[in-house]
């Protein structure tokens, strides 16, 4: 079979590069490296990407939607910040220099924001994709990952963020930290993460105490790792949901993110009476790409 | 010159051993070795001991007096915790079988909290040096560390603890996270230590936040790496001073430690409008050992 997609989107992250074959809106195929930013000088992309989706061209040129780390000041070429408020892709993206004739590459902007000083770069095309399919919401958006991101969304643009490195905090203690002797590396026990998490909503400030606890508690009284992962989860997102509460009492919230992550903020907005829906990450990059992709044949 | 120590103190962590020769008070002569309780299963302990002391001993049979993880379950032997409130060193310390006679060893027993559950190993040494120097004392002290211990102190007993992993948190965030790149190894700048002290204190609960406001300060506004570190500093310290407040609020405050580790806190309680006090953590441990030294030779 011969793919020929009249365009590419592409996710290049740290370590990851995914790639979709796009005919319009549908997916033709799909295909995935590891050859992330992380991994990469800036003359090792364009043979990267062409080891991926080279069978994907033919003889003419096809755009290429780019979004993530790839465009960093580390990456392929630096695709300068956006500042806030700002649609999500208001700006035009950057085109970094290519060989290939072939590759039209766009590498869309992150967006910063000067106080508090904050960046994001490939989530503001999650939250393009979200806003695509949904004009009109006004509220928060919640991108739960290694570095969370809370988004104050109004008219169809980002107005303000905040990042946390909440899910990082929770992999250095987990795997990093004295406490990964008694930490499981998988399973889930849902009454002990509400404890954590409740704990942490009434007393944030005491998180580094609240952590060796977990030890003492396996050393003393034999809580089990399981439990120990769970309560370290609900501890880590409930210090967040303290902090992170001027942005989503009494607003609507929707999380973009993996189905996980996504469920268990779900279940802890729930627990502070908050219903929230779920939007798929993966599908909120593609979405967001071919938002992108749409805006920028417009502008043409 | 031969040493003729008639007892012999021990601090043994899990990275380090340090034995001092000891002539009741006075301190005869020192050793050190990286034989710690982490590289060492149970029956390598008196082999280490040996190759550090063995030119020290004599025919007869001398006392060596141990504090730390060596009396841990993965140390020597179990030296089971006492239990709060309790006098540093009220129970028997524990003797571990020795094949050499001349050992003749007690390892001090470590102190556990029930509710909210805590434990400490080696600290309770080092307290119970302070309460020998001190007899008096009542108030609160801070042993700033990897794991640092808050304790309320009265009538020569420690009647309650709180450990902090501010030391840990604040050496993986700037080596093993995301920061790394943009924290120095070294240098302080006071302003950014007290800077972030401020804002932590003021909103402990957006640690996670203020965190990452450290990576885009130094992307956006070229925050310096000696100030990142300054910063980070002063955020964990702050968000600890937060949550402890409750112990050092209007109590008399002892830091007992590294001399760099309490000047540090010094300057955070003194923002705070505290004068706290300070003591070495080397000679408390050695005060603390002398200390239990005498009381197992009354009590025998």
């Amino acid at each position: 079979m011969t793919v020929k997609p009249d365009w590419i989107a592409v996710d290049w992250g740290t370590s990851n590069l995914r790639a979709w074959a796009m005919a319009g809106a549908s997916v033709l195929t799909t295909a995935r490296s590891d050859e992330g930013m992380g991994r990469l000088n800036p003359e090792d992309f364009e043979p990267a990407l062409l080891r991926l989706i080279g069978d994907w061209l033919g003889t003419g040129s096809v755009r290429i939607v780019a979004c993530g780390m790839v465009g960093s000041r580390q990456g392929w070429a630096e695709a300068p910040y956006q500042t806030t408020p700002c649609h999500p892709h208001a700006d035009a993206p950057i085109k970094p220099l290519v060989i290939d004739e072939r590759l039209d590459v766009r590498l869309l902007r992150g967006v910063k924001q000067d106080k508090p000083a904050d960046v994001m770069r490939g989530e503001e095309t999650q939250i393009g994709g979200f806003l695509a399919a949904h004009p009109d919401f006004g509220g928060v958006l919640c991108l739960p990952g290694t570095h969370t991101k809370w988004v104050h969304v109004s008219a169809g643009e980002i107005v303000s963020f905040r990042t946390f490195m909440s899910g990082e905090i929770f992999a250095l203690m987990a795997t990093q930290s004295v406490l990964r002797h008694g930490i499981a590396a998988e399973g889930w026990d849902e009454d002990a993460f509400v404890g954590g998490l409740q704990d942490a909503v009434s007393k944030p400030e005491a998180l580094a105490a609240q952590f060796f606890s977990l030890r003492a508690e396996g050393l003393l009284h034999g809580l089990s790792p399981v439990a120990a992962r769970s309560r370290l989860s609900g501890l880590v997102i409930g210090a967040e949901l303290a902090a992170s509460k001027p942005y989503w009492l009494g607003q609507p919230v929707a999380l973009i993110g993996a189905h996980r992550l996504c469920t268990a903020n779900a279940a802890a907005l729930k627990v502070q009476g908050l219903e929230a829906q779920i939007a798929s990450g993966d599908a909120m990059t593609l979405a967001g790409l071919a938002a992108a992709h749409i805006q920028m044949t417009e502008d043409a």
